[in-house]
């Protein structure tokens, strides 16, 4: 027993709310660890859409999937999260981000904090009651910036219609990621 | 389906770590309801440590669990969290802490951070591997003075041998009380 990793945490969180034919929005695709855990929830009736502005985030994702052949499951969109609305329609149960850049990748694509707070307003828009948004933010890229702009922006949802919390591990060196978790209480 | 909130989350992660028959602290008695609480999950076998500076405490917490005929369970203690050593020599598998004051009493009667900070200091040598403290950090009496002095050291633990986590809620007004949980990993 010990206390859950920030990853961890974020699934659990997804998981206990995502049930098989929800739709599902992957953000931030990367390496596709968190789209493949996604298609895995919803099933063969469900549907995960996924972001990234990346071609090889795109590549690496669907390499991923065929492994288990669930890459009919997601539909992979080479476009910026701030634009989730032209492709998704339907309510959606939830949706994952990871800020910062891609690992192994070119440092100087990060997602950005007016573009990443574009994309959580019109999710919450997009969001069923009970639904979650995870946001795993790193802070290594640009010193926090971007977290603190997110979280700042966070703190001013109402309480009536939005639960927010906030997870981290306090004692750590290396500027580990930390949680913030999005719930929809009410329309 | 919603964000556990504060005070749960403190129960659920001493719940999962303590059995039957294990030694646990109340370092705050305040109204009982913790010590309540840990006196059903030691068993008849167990035992639970309470301290409190105010009588008051003391005669709430043990007519709370005369109800359950619980009070033979727990050694209510009339001294500060401090001298907690005095008391307890046995390893200890869960301790809890509401840092503040006693709701409904004395508001000039409140925990302080020098205290506390000693009294955290003693459980953690007191602390079985694997074993948990949760403080619940109320920061309406002192404008947060004291939790930030807490945390302030609690980030100063060595990573290899305690985890430490901060679980709290970012859009509530009223500045709602947040958890802070420390997990020996190793001695």
């Amino acid at each position: 027993m010990s206390f859950q990793r920030v990853l961890e945490y974020a699934h659990k969180l997804v998981e206990e709310r995502t049930n098989q034919g929800d739709i599902v929005v992957d953000a931030t695709l990367g390496n596709g660890n968190d789209t493949l855990f996604l298609a895995k929830l919803v099933g063969d009736s469900g549907r995960v859409y996924g972001f990234d502005v990346q071609r090889e985030a795109i590549a690496k994702t669907i390499a991923k999937l065929k492994i288990d052949n669930l890459d009919s499951r997601v539909e992979c969109i080479e476009a910026s999260h701030e634009y989730i609305d032209k492709w998704v329609k339907e309510p959606v149960t939830a949706a994952m981000f990871n800020l910062g850049y891609l690992p192994g990748s070119d440092k100087s694509i990060t997602t950005k904090p007016q573009t990443t707070i574009k994309a959580i307003e019109i999710l919450l828009k997009l969001l069923k009651v009970g639904g979650v948004i995870t946001l795993v933010l790193y802070i290594g890229h640009d010193g926090g910036a971007e977290a603190a702009e997110v979280e700042k922006y966070l703190q001013t949802l109402p309480q009536k219609k939005y639960a927010v919390i906030k997870y981290r591990f306090l004692n750590q060196v290396h500027n580990p990621p930390f949680l913030i978790a999005i719930e929809k209480i009410r329309e």
